[in-house]
């Protein structure tokens, strides 16, 4: 590595170290960038980083659109901080953009946090490019948790693809359900319930019977998805939207998720995503670096086309793109 | 491709389309070879087969051990060839080994439909390796198709990793679910209840009151857990375990399911299970490509160690490899 960029490299991560937003939010603008030269700084900082002082927690916050994912974690981010948290907020917007160097969101939301000493809140841009935003999420954790955020919050938009590969890079996933009319609840995304540590029904105060019919119909769900596990058993509870108590049974699970006693679960868990991570991107780079050969390249997509016509049966068409790869791993470019 | 190849191919292809229940063996057998030149042979056959003579349906049967999928196989599959239907079961059997080239299943199952000159029953070995079964299995469906069977049937073992790569190579997807005491269900496989069309509760005769509460419980938990469709609406039915009658609810949803009207539905399922079987084919062959040129599968491995001893990070980690991947194709192996 050029000696400039470990000069920068280790100037950022000790600005970071010391809780310099200004350097936080750089490093979160390299982490969103697709740039090789962006991306090789970063990974440099992410070298340079101190392990935080602190045992630190990766909250995410998901559910469907509607259901009032920002304004719960608008509450429940002040809530932490008035109980002496530092807290960092990424939230997934499909509505914010990059202009200049700088991210827009188009709504103004979280004002009591973003105006906070003791919270960061970071809107990520989402549908960059696929599997973009959640890469940038999973490399701004680190940064956050370096610069002294002991709480991350991951708020995922609700739709879209990213919602379980969020839940795979935080300790803990909190789903938030909105009880309909009656006592069924909104659909609720493919994957989502299996993943999810703790599901809150929102607005719980507004219809009690219904919230309370939603949780039973919910805790059956989970009973039936979950296998059950020594380490944590999944909880259906309840939150109120006007209240600040309406959060205590929800701060109560969360609290009991990071008990000490479970720390080493929670350990566990941050290396197993690790791993997963690294797999999956040794196979994406190994597309994208063969999928990069003009010749590879084409074959695969005329035997693309040749399947969806009905051409030729998988075999056949993945056997001639197997001979197109091992021509140019034979000769070289 | 040699010529003696081509013309074994076609002869084989010929004998199958002829009925002849060795040859569709043997090509089984192919499909269950990892060798490189039974793989050449078998596309070669697959690209002989005539079409099917008639619209075929592909189901599969899967459900926790325990829940009686084989006895559920073989009294619905001879109500279907008493019904006039033709009927090749693949039943993916973690006891059955490979001896000498034939298969023994250690439990001595099926025996009215392995008996009846209208099915065709082959155990699947599965544990040879990552993804061979469900790639053997889906090898076999055109096979069993071309020979003249209408309804195929993928029974799963209910345990490992298999069943959602199941629903992804037929048409239906059958989940058998057993009512246990009190009333709840079995815990259900991860995934498996968002790609279930039809959900049967089995043996609902032994306690009428029970299966009709996990029936609603099942049912709600669809509602939850599918997005709404117009093409097809997934549903709870129940099935007795003594009496023929209590396959009545099934075999309608099963017709219903393949009625006429829903031809074009099915098909364009199955043209999306092709291109996503080629789409991770692909990748799946990339892989491995790379992974046998030495320089790469060391540093993925030692990289990997890295990462599960907490000595890099990941983009550290990802970077390397991404080097040696670019030298070994700038200069070939």
């Amino acid at each position: 590595m050029a000696t400039d960029v470990s000069n920068v490299a280790i100037r950022l991560a000790q600005a970071i170290a010391a809780g310099q937003r200004r350097a936080l939010a750089q490093c979160c603008s390299l982490a969103e960038s697709i740039r090789d030269d962006d991306q090789e700084l970063l990974s440099a900082v992410l070298a340079e980083l101190p392990a935080p002082a602190r045992h630190t927690r990766r909250v995410a916050v998901t559910g469907a659109p509607g259901v009032g994912k920002s304004s719960f974690v608008e509450r429940w981010g002040t809530s932490l901080i008035n109980a002496g948290h530092s807290v960092a907020v990424l939230a997934i917007d499909p509505s914010s953009r990059r202009t200049g160097g700088s991210i827009l969101g188009d709504k103004t939301r979280m004002q009591v946090l973003a105006n906070s000493s003791h919270a960061f809140v970071r809107p990520q841009p989402s549908g960059t490019h696929l599997g973009g935003t959640a890469r940038a999420t999973r490399l701004c954790i680190p940064l956050c948790e370096a610069a002294g955020y002991d709480t991350i919050i991951v708020e995922t938009v609700g739709v879209g693809q990213s919602e379980v590969e969020v839940a795979d890079m935080v300790d803990l996933c909190l789903l938030l359900v909105l009880p309909t009319a009656g006592d069924d609840v909104q659909a609720i995304k493919r994957g989502i319930m299996e993943v999810a540590d703790v599901v809150a029904v929102t607005k719980s105060d507004l219809d009690p019977e219904a919230s309370r019919r939603a949780a039973a119909m919910l805790s059956g769900a989970m009973r039936l998805l979950q296998p059950s596990s020594e380490e944590w058993t999944s909880r259906v509870v309840l939150a109120s939207a006007v209240d600040q108590d309406g959060l205590t049974e929800v701060d109560q699970s969360v609290a009991d998720y990071f008990s000490d006693v479970r720390h080493d679960m929670v350990m566990r868990r941050r290396r197993r995503q690790q791993v997963r991570w690294y797999d999956d991107e040794v196979v994406a780079m190994m597309r994208l670096a063969l999928l990069a050969n003009s010749k590879v390249s084409q074959t695969v997509g005329e035997m693309r086309e040749a399947i969806v016509a009905g051409r030729l049966t998988v075999p056949h068409a993945s056997s001639a793109v197997v001979k197109v790869i091992q021509d140019v791993l034979k000769q070289g470019n």
